[in-house]
Formats: structure tokens, sequence, C-alpha cells
């Protein structure tokens, strides 16, 4: 009997998920957590500056090698039974690797070396590298950055390079390649160096047709970068969820598997829920809803999309253009209010109840009407990613009165993000992208049916729900499937293997067609206040956060 | 050595000041709740429609003389060594009397009859016929109205009046008056009936050159109205602290005092705290700091002011046009926050540092510098009363971030009361009356030193406070010794009885320069949120206000 194998590192730990590629019966889990950590506050005990979050590639490779002995050895199957290998990772994390893609950081000169280590996404100190890449891009009015919302960010591969060249050019000359984890994972399997288009897509400006930004512009950002793309990158990128290479004899043997077989290239750890929700065409609209929501849809043609995150050709399904949008502030406003905001009151019912503050606030809140708090709220209180991209943009809550209740603010956030999607959703709708339905996966996805029924009744569309608590790792298993070919008992396209595999819930959440007519009533002032605040006069909430950051900087001479 | 007496009728109980003339201090204090207190719920067992609120006017004659006599006695003084009384009553707080000035209530076949009984202030059961009679009024363009912000509340006298008319007639025609408590109480101590110009001018309408609304008018309203005033009212209006007439033998026999000593009219027991501030004079400011808060403020000329509550030619000093303007909610909010919102995590702190929640919020957000929350608010919690005299709008906050705490959101909405109390101070300007200082009195000025701080920073002003505990009783007494004149040992003017009685703390909030600056920042934004929400699209908070009403009516339809 054949399966696959789902490979997802995480921040914290990676996955290992056994597949059935039959029908995506996960067979087994293996979760093996990083020895090292994320360091963020210090380096061998070296402090670290601010805004660092680094990790050892090294122990990528060790849960790799333990991860997959195990999970196969407690599955009681024949190795030779595992047929394929799909892999996804969090990114932009990004490392220096020499010529036989080994970590610098394992070079004794580069041990305590902070730029020899692993990059992680949450990285955030290459800030002024990418306002400055930003900044150049527009100015040179270069076409690339329309497709990414006008947008450069500091998790990105290019700030993180830029990063390294100004704090330790020596390093930078030292590296043989900059290479994304799951680019790093990939070609550590096959014995040679492979690139996705998902993370080159995503996270360093390639274009499936354009290739990577112009020498010009890179020029731009520092003469030394001018050649950074032949130099440190190299050009070849491949589909995401094609084949990359085959496993090596050498890696076989370290991981217990069979040599030949083959590889997938890497998925970004949000972008394969997509195929693992069953989806490949075009008109359905995927959420992955945590702390922030990743919104992604596919399409057989390139639209410049206000404020998103980035379109991306072979970037989520080989073929067609991947579109991914984002909302900064879904979970962690919950989260904000719970840990922050939380009423005596609440707690203490709760407490009593033996229910979580989540749960109590959802059973008090979703027993009134749409409308009946007579709160509309922006779900600004990380900024506004898509479609404003303005992060200097801030929340507010609009129709207090002295009845207000804890519940209803606590509705009115959850309330205020489903606008905030509902918006991303007319803009890509404006673009000439169909969207007729929507999934969902993450964690609120299950544990919050009030969460679900208010985002199909503002959305006006049914919601389905991803099945498996492993969504992205079960996406990489899809991906490995598709590459293993029929004939062998995988697929021989994505679509085929996403259908057979991929999994929702039974329940659909339906939006009540009374609720839509309210949330109609309520999405206009959300959408008026949205306009206002965020186009028209953004100076407004620009100047309380300048205040605020002023003042607290000055705040010793008050 | 001569006393003065201030008679201080509240909601729930009444205040009796024994006060030294020659320097204001206060000698003796006595409180006498009433017996039957608030009937809102049932009148002898009787269930009341909703938004009643009556008293029994037995409960005032009662304590009245139980207070006196008790005042008296317990201060071990000769009572002819007391030598005038003032008083002061919440408004407008009405009674239909015979002719004897006794109450309705007291007659057998009125026992049970709702609408014989005292119509509290806060009875707002004649919300429609307050609406109705604003409306008339406007379609008329009745000058009178321009006094009043252009509105009419349920809580004045007029709208009272119909509502006995409309639902009981005959008990509107066997009533000899309709009578304010604090005219009641002053009519009953000096055996004829008297009516003062500050609840004349403040609650019904009455202008001392004009009078009261035209026959025209009232026919307008009722044509049963048409003669309402010579019928129901009468025309004689005194202004206020000045002298009403003299203690009859009657009660000074049940007072236990002697004869004949002068007895003030009625004030409002807010309007009362201005002379017990030391104010008889333009300029200044009166802040009465509650639940909600009342601005007093006088002049030499009549203007017409937005959203103001009345203006009123002998309502606060005599001789004086008197202005009042108020803010619906100030001390609310708060209790609104500490209440509804406060945090496990709050609550736990004060309780194990033994202080109250509002003290422990004022500790934390009191070390901040202003602007560092990055918030702003509207408080409009309980609508808006002035400038813009719109109960539909509501509150809101701008600006909230993840890292954005309860004691934050505390100090916003306080500082969001000081804009709205900045908006009224420039609305003043703007109509030709300077205010160069502000004075505040009631609980908040006492316990609340960041409070005051923001408002002196806010305003750019600095902030005086009231040192009696008993400002409005204090009042009432100041109005006695100014028509004891000074040849018994009290004054000619209620200016030299002010000076002399009145009493501030030593403690003035000045305004610090730099926080003045930031102040000024942040208002300008809650000017624009102002005119933007409660001027330019008050559709937005009034759609969300009918949405919700109508929701909440239609819930079991969901």
């Amino acid at each position: 009997m054949p399966y696959v194998i789902g490979a997802d590192f995480g921040t914290l730990s990676a996955r290992f998920l056994l597949v059935n590629p039959k029908n995506g019966d996960e067979i087994n889990t293996v979760v093996m957590t990083y020895p090292n950590g994320v360091m963020e506050e210090t380096l061998h005990g070296k402090p670290l500056p601010e805004d660092y979050a680094l990790e050892d590639a090294s122990d990528y490779l060790l849960v790799l090698r333990q991860g997959i002995q195990t999970l196969v050895r407690d599955a009681k199957i024949d190795p030779s039974e595992v047929i394929a290998i799909g892999v996804d990772f969090t990114a932009s994390t990004i490392l220096p690797v020499d010529q036989k893609l080994m970590p610098l950081s394992q070079q004794k000169k580069y041990m305590d070396n902070p730029h020899a280590y692993v990059k992680l996404w949450k990285h955030h100190a290459a800030q002024a590298h990418a306002t400055r890449a930003a900044s150049i891009a527009k100015d040179r009015h270069e076409a690339f950055i329309k497709r990414y919302g006008d947008q450069i960010t500091s998790e990105w591969m290019i700030p993180k390079i830029m990063e390294i060249l100004t704090e330790d050019p020596d390093l930078y000359n030292d590296a043989y390649r900059f290479i994304e984890g799951g680019d790093f994972i990939v070609s550590h399997l096959i014995g040679e160096e492979s690139r996705s288009a998902c993370q080159a897509g995503y996270k360093a400006l390639w274009h499936q047709k354009e290739g990577y930004p112009s020498k010009a512009y890179f020029k731009a950002l520092d003469p030394r970068l001018e050649h950074v793309i032949e130099e440190k990158m190299g050009s070849m990128v491949k589909p995401v969820g094609t084949m990359a290479g085959r496993l090596t004899d050498q890696m076989a043997k370290a991981l217990h598997l069979v040599p030949g077989i083959p590889v997938s290239t890497a998925y970004i750890d949000a972008h394969s829920a997509v195929p693992a929700l069953g989806i490949t065409t075009p008109g359905n609209l995927v959420m992955i809803l945590g702390t922030s929501t990743c919104h992604m849809v596919l399409d057989h043609e390139e639209h410049l999309v206000k404020g998103i995150s980035g379109v991306v050709k072979d970037g989520i399904i080989p073929g067609l253009y991947g579109y991914e949008a984002g909302q900064a502030c879904v979970g962690n406003a919950l989260e904000w209010f719970v840990e922050t905001m939380l009423s005596k009151t609440d707690h203490d019912e709760a407490l009593s109840l033996g229910i979580t503050p989540y749960e109590l606030l959802e059973r008090k809140a979703i027993i009134k009407a749409p409308g009946a708090s007579g709160l509309v709220a922006l779900d600004w209180l990380n900024g506004n990613r898509s479609i404003l991209s303005d992060s200097d943009l801030s929340g507010m809550i609009l129709g207090l009165s002295l009845r207000t209740n804890p519940e209803d603010i606590y509705r009115a956030l959850i309330e205020s993000t489903a606008y905030g999607a509902r918006v991303i959703i007319e803009e890509f709708e404006s673009q000439g992208l169909k969207i007729d339905r929507l999934y969902a996966t993450g964690g609120i996805s299950k544990k919050s049916p009030m969460f679900m029924q208010i985002y199909a009744d503002v959305t006006g569309r049914p919601i389905h729900i991803g099945q498996s608590e492993q969504a992205v790792a079960l996406g990489s298993a899809i991906a490995a499937a598709a590459i293993a070919g029929s004939k062998n008992g995988g697929y021989d396209t994505i679509s085929d293997a996403s259908i057979a595999m991929g999994k929702l819930e039974d329940k659909v959440y339906v939006p009540v067609p009374s609720h839509i007519k309210t949330y109609d009533k309520l999405y206009r002032i959300y959408r008026n206040l949205h306009d206002h605040f965020g186009v028209s006069h953004p100076e407004w909430m620009h100047t309380l956060k300048n205040i605020k950051t002023n003042d607290m900087k000055g705040q010793s001479d008050e």
C-alpha cells in the first residue's frame, strides 16, 4: 500500500504527516520541536539586537531525520511503501549556505555570528532596508511592486539580504547562496539546489515571466547587489507542487526510506492549505484563520489587486495565478480582548462554568441579533494590510453606549474582521476575480461557530471548513502524491490529488437571509468608515500614532 | 450670632445646612431621606407605566419640618439666631396642588392616581409630548426655542403638564396650580404662591422680558392649554436669590423658628453652586461634575448659544443672564467602564492594594504622558446634549491597538469629556461670552486630580475647586444671607454674600504648557471627529441606533 509524507516546518516545531494518497487519511503524525527554538534575546549567551528572531538550521536537518524515521517506524509500514515527499515551511525564513548547501552557522568562524543563522519570518530587524527597497521601487516605477500592493515587508528575503550585506559584508561575500528554509530542506533531500515559485514569488519578488527585478533595481539598492541573483540565488525557479528531484542515496539512508522517490518543490506553510481543502480552481477563496488571516484565491489571469500581499503564477497551484491577501489582526484582536480587557465578571463566570472566556463571550454574544449591539468597529488594531497597506492605521469602535457590554465589543471585533474580509473580496471582484465560495481552515474555523456564521452572513456566501487539523502538512502530502504518478499509487496532477485527498467538514455555514440584510446596512457604515479613515483622512490616525510615538520617546520631559 | 439655613432637596433626600453668614462656615448638617423614596415601579402596590418616577410631596413637608427642627436643636443655637432661609430643589420636579397649595395626592379621591403625585425630574414618560412641543415650536418659528438649543426635554414642566392633561383631563381641571418642588416649599414657607426665575426660566420656557410662550403656541399644543399660564401657573416670577416673602407664623411654629424671617426664591439644585464658589460675575465657567456635567456661566447680555440647555435672565444671579449647558455623559462613562468593563486584573490589583478600581485606574493612567495612549474618544455614550442636541449620537474610541490597556481607555474617556467641555467653551466664546477661568464642584472634582489636571490641560485654563462638600446647599444659604440684609448680620447683595461665604480649595489646577500643546493636537482630531460624526454625517450613528432599536424589537424573528 502506497503512502506519502508531508513535512511541515513551523515556527517552533516541525510536523510530519503520513498520508494515504487514496483518500487523504492521516495514518500517523510526529511533531518534533527544534532543540534551539527561536533565538530572540541571545545567541550563545550573547545578547541580540532588537527585533531579531533567529533559528539554527542544524535543527531542521536533525528533526527532519528523526521525524521521518519515527513517523515511518511507528506506523509500522514498510519504508518502501513511501512513494513521495512534500515539504512546506514558514517564509520568508532564510539562511546563508556554503557550496555544499550547509549553513554558514556550522562553520567555526561563524558560530557566534547572528548573520550566519536562519533569519526567521518574524525577524523584523531589516525594517529600514524594507522601507528603502519599497520606496526605491516606487521611485523607479518598477512594475513588480504593483504585484505586492506597493509594499515590501521586513519579513521578505531581499531586505534580509540587504541587512546582512550592510552589517557583515565579509559574511555576505562568503555565502555561496541565500536560501529559503523550504528550499533548503528540498535541496538537501534531492542533493542539489532547488527553488520553489511559491517562496520566490511571494517572498523574493520573482515573476514567472519577468524573473527577479532588474540588475538596475538591485544596483540602486546597493552597487554590490547588482548581480545578487546570479551570485547568491540563481535564476532557476520551479512551480510549486511539481517535482524538484529525487531522494538521494545518502538522504534515503538517513531517513530510512528508499532512494529515488520524488520530492516536491516547497510550499509556504499557508499556501499548501489550498489543495488540502480540495481547492485547485478559480472562484474559491481560502481563508487561513489565525492570529492574522491569509486569503488565497486562484485565477487564470494576472490582475493587479490593491493592497495584495502578492500574485504569483505557479505560486499555489501549478499553471494558475495564486493571489494572496492578508488581514493583520483577526485572532489577535480576540486574544487582546481576552488577555487585556477580560472583565472580572466574565472571568469568574467562565471559571465557574468550566469553559474558556472565549467560549463564554461567544455564548453571550451568539444569542444577540446582528446589529443589536449598535456597534461597528474598524479591525485595524494591528494596522491594515489589505487593501490599504497602511500599518499606521489603528482600530476603532463606534456606537458605544452606557449599555454596551463586553460581549457586544467582542462580537463587534469579530464582525469588523468579517467586514475587512468582505472589503478584500469586493476588491478581488472589482478586479475581475470571481469569488463564489469561501473556505476556511485554522483554529478559529473549528472553535467558533459564531465567527464562521458571521463571516457567512457578512459576505453572503456559504463557508466550507477544512476537516484536517493539519491542513498545511496535508497540502504538502497532496503535492507529494501529485508528483508520485498514478502508476505508482499517486496521481498525475495536483487537481486529481487534491480532489481525492482534500477534506472538508460536513457542516457548511450558510448565510441567513435576514442577517445578510442587516449586515449589508452595517457593512455600508463600515465601508464609509474604512474609506474615511483609511483613504480620505488617514492623517487623523497617523497623527495619533505620531503623537503616541513621539510622546512616548519624550515621556521623561513630561 | 446670626445663622442662615440652606435647604437642599435632592432626589432621594434633603440636606439642611446651618451656616455662619460671616465666613460661610458650615455649623451643622442634617440629611433626611424621603420616607416614600422614588416610586418607579409601583404606586401603593399598583404597577406604574414605564419611565415613571414619582414622589410624594408630603415627604417634602415632613422632612422640611423635622430636618430644620433637628438642625437647629442639635446645633444648640437659639432659633432666633436664624435670620433667613434659602431653598434649592431638583427640577423640573412638578406637582398639582389645590387652592391651599396642598398636593392633590393628599385628597382621598386622588390617593392612587399617579398624576396627582410629584413627577420627578427623571420621570421621562412625557417624551412624546416633549418631542411634539419642540417640533411645534420649531414649525411656528417660536423665538423662545432658540434659547433652549432648539429642544424641549421630557424632564421639563410643559410636557409633564401636557401628559396630565392628555391622560387625566379631570385631574388637570381640578388642579389649581402646577408648581415646581422648589417653589412649592418656598410658597409653603411664606404662605403664598411664589415662583422663581430659575425654575421658570430653565424648565418652563419663561423669559424675563417676554414672559411665557404665547397663548397661540399653547393653543397649538392643545386648545385646552391656551390659557394654561393664567389658569394653572400664574404669571408672577421673581428673580432667583431674592426675597420671596417672610416665614409665616404657622410655619415658624412648625419649624421651631421665629416668624417673619425672609425666605429666598428657590434655586435649582445645580445653579445654587455658582454663588457657593464665589462666582457672581461674567468670565467664569462653573462645572458641576457628576454623572453628567452642568456648565454655568454669567453674562450681561443675552446671546443665542448652540445646544444650550437654557439662558435665563435672573436665573442664576439676579440682574445677569445665566447660561446653562450640559454634557450628558461624564461620571457615568467612568462608572460604565468600572461597572461593566473592569478587567479581572485591575479588580484583583485594586483589591490587594485596598483602593477602589477608580483609584487604581487613575494611578496607572496618570503616569502616562498626554497622547501616549494613542487614543481619542467621542464622549457621546449617552448622546450629545451640548452643543449638538442629539441624543441618537453614540460614543466611539479611535486609535486602538493590540497594546491598548484598560487604563488607556479609562483615561481616553476622561479626556473625551474634557474635549467635550472645550467644545462648549469655544461655542460660548464664539458667541461673545468670555471665559477666563474654570471652577469645578461635585464629587469628581475632589476625588480625581488626574481628571482635573486633564481639564486644565485640555482647556488651557486654571481650574479652581469648590471647597464645600455641600456646594448647592451652601449656595441656598448664601441666597438666604443675601436677603437677610447687612443690618441683620447678612448682606445686601448676593455678590457680597457670595464673596464672603463662597469657598474654594487652595489647590488650583494649572495647565502644563507641554500638555497644552499635545492636547491642542489631540483636540483638533476630536473636533474633526465631532464635526464629522455629529454635524456632517450624523446619519451613520443614527443608522446604527436605528438598526439596534429595530433589531432588538424584532429579535424573536432572528
